[in-house]
């Protein structure tokens, strides 16, 4: 897998430093900075120790589509596990489930960190793949930037290490869209309220973020759905 | 399981106060520090963040025996998983294999981690019930101490049972299986060759058990499914 960590307006010299240090300890290595608001001087190269050419080859980009260029699939990290239960868009994963999740996966992932004031804005982390959420006391769930990066990182190195290399050969994006969109075409046919089957679609987009599916399942999937909604609109055509 | 945090001979205030920070993250609270190298000034309050009475109760010592006092298991970190094949004393365990040995005990443990600039002694190893080391790159091992923590105070945590599926009401194995049900009948009634129905059955049983699922997911996704058979079904014998 490969793996970009996006720190998305960082505040403090020192954890971008701590982080660069960190993704060599767990053997990541392309760091970009969006919008940094603290210069890479001499204390996030202290910080840095002995990763001195992560820090050094980082990307320093204006906007996050920028960093987002040549990624596939997009992670956010948040305390924030979950907002209101309408919003199925914001449930978050433990680092543990989202690397083993991507421990067999090729995808392109972006890891994205938010500042240290604000963390990942709403709106940021509502357009992710998928979000992941340390889990921590509910006295204090924030943890510094780069100690959630200590966590998420070290999860990753112990997963890819664990994985078995079971090759899948994954479903695409468009494979996957073509499931919810056909779904969505069932749905219509229900009848069931319009407001349900909104909800009832985006719960199964999440599912599919989270999920590894085959090329082959998926289109199994496809083919039932696809003929089931044509029955029904069939049959009462038929019955008009 | 009691956990007493003991830092010896820490040198920077910054790493004291997030070692607090962590404390408070994952439900520790005990923080001890031997002959600190720092003081603590406003720097290690301000990287405690909201921890300020984890840091304010912080026990200072002169040696590490009287940082033992009370405890009946001693552990120590170090980076440095193995010496000599000799010493068997110094074959480290994971964070992971720790934490869920200790889940279950009660045992006292002090949680022993080093200074910045030379870790833990051979001396102290030695002395310890056990040592943990973190997976890392055997190009860089050596993690910043907060970090670190975070780490093994992460794992701590989750074994403590706080962790698996904290964010996500999963849904049961019943309604899972209710989805399969669900779909299969689905799939009946689309008149689908056979073979093709139980091969995209068999798919979808795979997605979900490799998938973390939430009940109102699974709810909302068996609804629509119901609905259209029952929708197939009706218009059919409509139509006849």
């Amino acid at each position: 897998m490969y793996t970009r960590v996006v720190l998305v307006e960082p505040e403090y010299e020192g954890n971008i430093g701590s982080i660069a240090r960190l993704m060599k300890n767990f053997e990541l290595n392309e760091l970009w900075l969006v919008r940094p608001k603290a210069k890479l001087g001499e204390m996030a190269r202290a910080y840095a120790m002995h990763a001195q050419e992560i820090l050094a080859s980082a990307r320093i980009v204006d906007d996050l589509p920028q960093a987002l260029k040549g990624v596939s699939y997009v992670v956010g990290t948040t305390a924030v596990s979950a907002r209101r239960s309408s919003n199925l868009k914001r449930t978050s994963i433990t680092p543990f489930e989202f690397a083993n999740i991507m421990a067999s996966t090729s995808r392109r992932v972006a890891l994205l960190f938010g500042s240290e004031s604000t963390g990942l804005s709403n709106k940021i982390l509502e357009s992710c793949d998928l979000t992941v959420t340390i889990p921590a006391s509910s006295n204090y769930r924030t943890l510094n930037v780069a100690n959630a990066a200590a966590v998420v990182f070290y999860e990753l190195f112990k997963a890819r290490g664990n994985a078995e290399r079971t090759f899948i050969e994954e479903a695409s994006k468009q494979d996957k869209y073509r499931i919810t969109r056909v779904f969505k075409k069932l749905s219509e046919e229900t009848r069931i309220p319009f407001y349900k089957q909104v909800l009832a679609e985006k719960a199964l987009r999440n599912i599919i973020a989270r999920t590894l599916i085959s090329r082959r399942e998926a289109s199994l999937i496809i083919g039932i759905l696809r003929k089931a909604a044509d029955e029904i609109r069939r049959s009462r055509k038929a019955s008009s």
